[in-house]
This record gives C-alpha cells, structure tokens and sequence, in this order.
C-alpha cells in the first residue's frame, strides 16, 4: 500500500513523539525506520529485560509491537493530531531469545477516527530473523480540540 | 470460582518465578498477591515509565495485563510444569494517569494444556480506582519433559 | 456498573435494530433480555447450525457474541446513532453442545465515539449452563450526520 | 512460506471437513481453494446474511474468517487428527457490502500443538476486491488419542 501522508512533516513528528517516550529510552529501544504508513523499532538484548528463562519478557514484546504499529498510524495522521492505542491483540508464536528484537508496525487501513495497523516482532540471533509474535491492533486519531 | 491448587507450593512457585523475572524488578512492579487462580501486581509511578504525555505507557500496562494473568493460570498448574502465553488482547479504555497501577489476573478457564485468563488493570488517583485496561488472554502449560 | 441510558427509548430502538437484522432471524436467535448496559440473546440448537462434530458452528458462538455485546453498547448510546463493531475477540473455553446457546452482553466502559463491552457465551446441557466461550470487543458510535 | 503438509490427502480431509458442517451448507459458503497452509472461502450474498443495514452481518464475516484460517492450519496437521479454534480476533475494517465475500486464511506459523494464523476478507463489488476485515487466530491440534 504506498499512501500519501497527510503531514509533510511526518518524519520529524514520529521522531519528536518516539523521543518524548521516556519509556523507549528506559529499554533502549530505538526508531530506526519511519515511512508513510510503516515504523521499524529495533531493541538490543539486556539482562534487565528478560522473563524467567532470560528470554526477552512477553511485556517488552508487546511494547515494541504495540509502539511499532502506534507510530505506522501517527506517520498517516493529519499535522496537529496525536494517537492513542484503543487496543492491540499479540500472539507469541516463538520465544523471544537473541541479540536483538525488530518490530515492524504497518498500517493495514487508515482512516479519519481509527486506523487498524498490524506488526511482527522479530527476534534476531546471529543475524537470524525469526518472528517472534505477530500483533492486530486498532488506534484512534485525536484531534487537537480533543485533546 | 473456588478452584484447587493442583500444586501445595503454589505460592512460592509463583513468587519464586515472579522473582526470577528480571524485567519485573527493573520496572518496580511487585507481587502484592497470589489465591489458586488469582494475582495481584502494583506498579508505581516512575517519570521512566511514560509514554509521551506522561502517563505510563501502554506497553507498561500491557507488561502487567500479561503477567497478572499469567501468575493466575500458574497458581493452577501442577508441579513441574512451566507457564508461557499464547496470545493477549489489550483494551485500553482510559489513560494511565496516577500515582500507581494495580492489576488483577483471573482464571476464567483451566485447563491441562490451555487456561483462559481475563485481567484489569486499574490507575490508582488519590486512592480512587479506576478501570484502565482489560485483557483477555490465553496460557499453555508447559510440562517439563518438553521444556 | 449501574448508568443511566442517554435514550429513554432504548428498549424499542435496540429491539428494533435487532428485528432488522435478517441474519438473526434466519439461524432463529432471539432478544430475550434488554438493561441499560446488559443484553441477552437465545439461539435453540439446530443442525444446520453445526461444524463437523455436531455442535453449535463456532461461527455461530462469535456471532451471539458480537451481537450481545453490540446491543448492550447500543442500549446506551444517544437517540440518532447507530453502533458498529469495531474488532472482538473471542476465546472458545469449551465446545459448544447442547441444546441451547445463551449470551450476555455488557458494556464495561461506555464512551461518546468508543465503547468497550466483554460478552459470554453459555451453552446449556440439560438445563446445565457452562461457560463456552468469552469476548471483549470494541463498538463505535455512528451519529447521524456521518451516517 | 512454503511447506511441506504432513498429510498427503490434506486436500480430501480439508474438502471432507468443510463437508461435513452443515452450517457453511446452511449460509451457502463455498471451499474454493485449499493449499498447504493456504485457504480461500467464498460467499455469495443473500439477504437472509444481512444486518440492520442489509450488509454481510458480522457473524458471517467473522464465521468465514474463523473458518479460512481453521482449515488453512488443518491442511498442515498430521493424519488421525482434527483441529479446534482455541481463539480468533478479527478487525472490521469497512463495511461488509457487495455480492461477494472472498476469505483467505494463511498460516503463519505451524506448530506441534498450536497453529497461528491469519485471514483476510474482502467484499467484491462489481469485480472490485475491497479489505472488509482481518483477523488473528489460535488453533490447536487434537490428536486421535484425545478426541
């Protein structure tokens, strides 16, 4: 799906938004792609991020999954809007061991109130992509006098 | 639903795993409650825990949904076995704003392979409660021969 | 949760909006409760309605599901609007025999363009009610003017 | 992906199964396509289908999603087996309005016990082929042993 952006400054806001995340800093996630209507967040492995087996934790999963397909859906999003997620499904089809994790959010269908965005998450292990969950999720459009 | 613990150590089970979770301790959450087929998780306020308004980040929210239900559907199961999620389903039906959350997991289903849970996670405001999410989520047990 | 309806005439609207929709009338499901809030719909077992084993066609479960909840939404929703749903999603805890499905429906977080509702689906054995299924779902109001 | 189904007469098991619930009969949907891990549904409209507003109800939207993915995942499984939806999401993304309904589900992921997959609806109107919904959704396995 190529679409048009409906802010010419499409770029420059997701990464203003990404930044003000303090959370993403926290884990050290990192914006490393943004086009209109895809988001790619990658997040190297820290001891501090991991479940019981050392794994990266299911919450960290979820959170790049659901940020991922957040910002697909704000690059589509007319300038003096901000997004909120409604509601995001995740399901977890591998562990999520190895170097690093990349999430790919897109938007499967924009529109003026709610935009629907799929991602996947991939873990990384010597240069091995393997999914790793793979998300459905819905966002709304909030328009400034709502805000 | 008053269910029987199929395991006599589920407390400490579920507190020892909750504890080996390192993700859980870098974000502060704690274990403030574990019944067959019940945990509570409270998590409070931190500035690294937000997302670009402040409030705690979705991710944050969903990480607490997943764990509450998670630790539920393990009090259940039985000696040597080990718990992962299959899926979860977050809605997020008003702002993380507050002083704290506190999530509440439940089984809704047990099962030998799968356990359907439900959790809430509410925002806690000057001691007034309010809903923030709810997750609707499915676990699978792990027995040890195939961990 | 006790609200007032925004619509003194919720009753008629919502058993109206039901009558209307053929699908219901043609597997021969019926409205058997309406609250502020709260739905209930029926469905007798017949066996055009069956998957491969004979029971109730999970197509058949979601579709009560998506209904209840959808008509518990609307119930509190203003005059001059329709609902539409936005995403559910269901987890079939058990299968669906009997001679009877019973659904409920129920808003947990009513909101002006946004309302979240979870929905049950019982199925009934010899007067025998046991949980078959669960749903959480999003519904979204439709005032008139973007009809 | 591309794999290799474990049962070589997946093909006459999937048409058989699809055969055998008398509901996809009763609503009149046809098995178009079965791949290994791939299967399309097709539904022609009919009023008895419909909702308040004469579309394709949602129930039939997400009966067919439910149904391309459940037997997308059993073209993969084993002889001697059957397959139960364990879950399913689905995001309505435009309204279900035309002559046709096309459903695709897709394995994403195959597994022992639990199968991942994906399906898309579109609504045909006037040969145009327009998204109506996606889902996400669990299956699982049920060996010969268990049933």
């Amino acid at each position: 799906m190529t679409v048009e952006p409906k802010d010419e400054h499409y770029k420059e806001k997701v990464i203003s938004s990404f930044k003000s995340q303090k959370f993403m800093n926290y884990i050290g996630a990192q914006l490393t792609e943004i086009k209109p209507g895809f988001c790619e967040i990658q997040l190297g492995y820290r001891e501090e991020l991991s479940q019981h087996d050392g794994f990266f934790h299911g919450g960290i999963i979820g959170t790049l999954a659901d940020n991922a397909g957040g910002f697909a859906a704000y690059s589509l999003m007319p300038p003096n809007t901000s997004v909120l997620t409604v509601e995001y499904k995740l399901n977890i089809v591998s562990p999520g061991t190895g170097e690093k994790l990349i999430a790919h959010g897109r938007v499967l269908k924009p529109g003026k109130t709610l935009t629907t965005c799929s991602s996947e998450v991939y873990a990384v292990n010597n240069e091995n992509k393997k999914l790793c969950a793979t998300s459905l999720m819905t966002l709304i459009t909030l328009y400034s006098e709502e805000k």
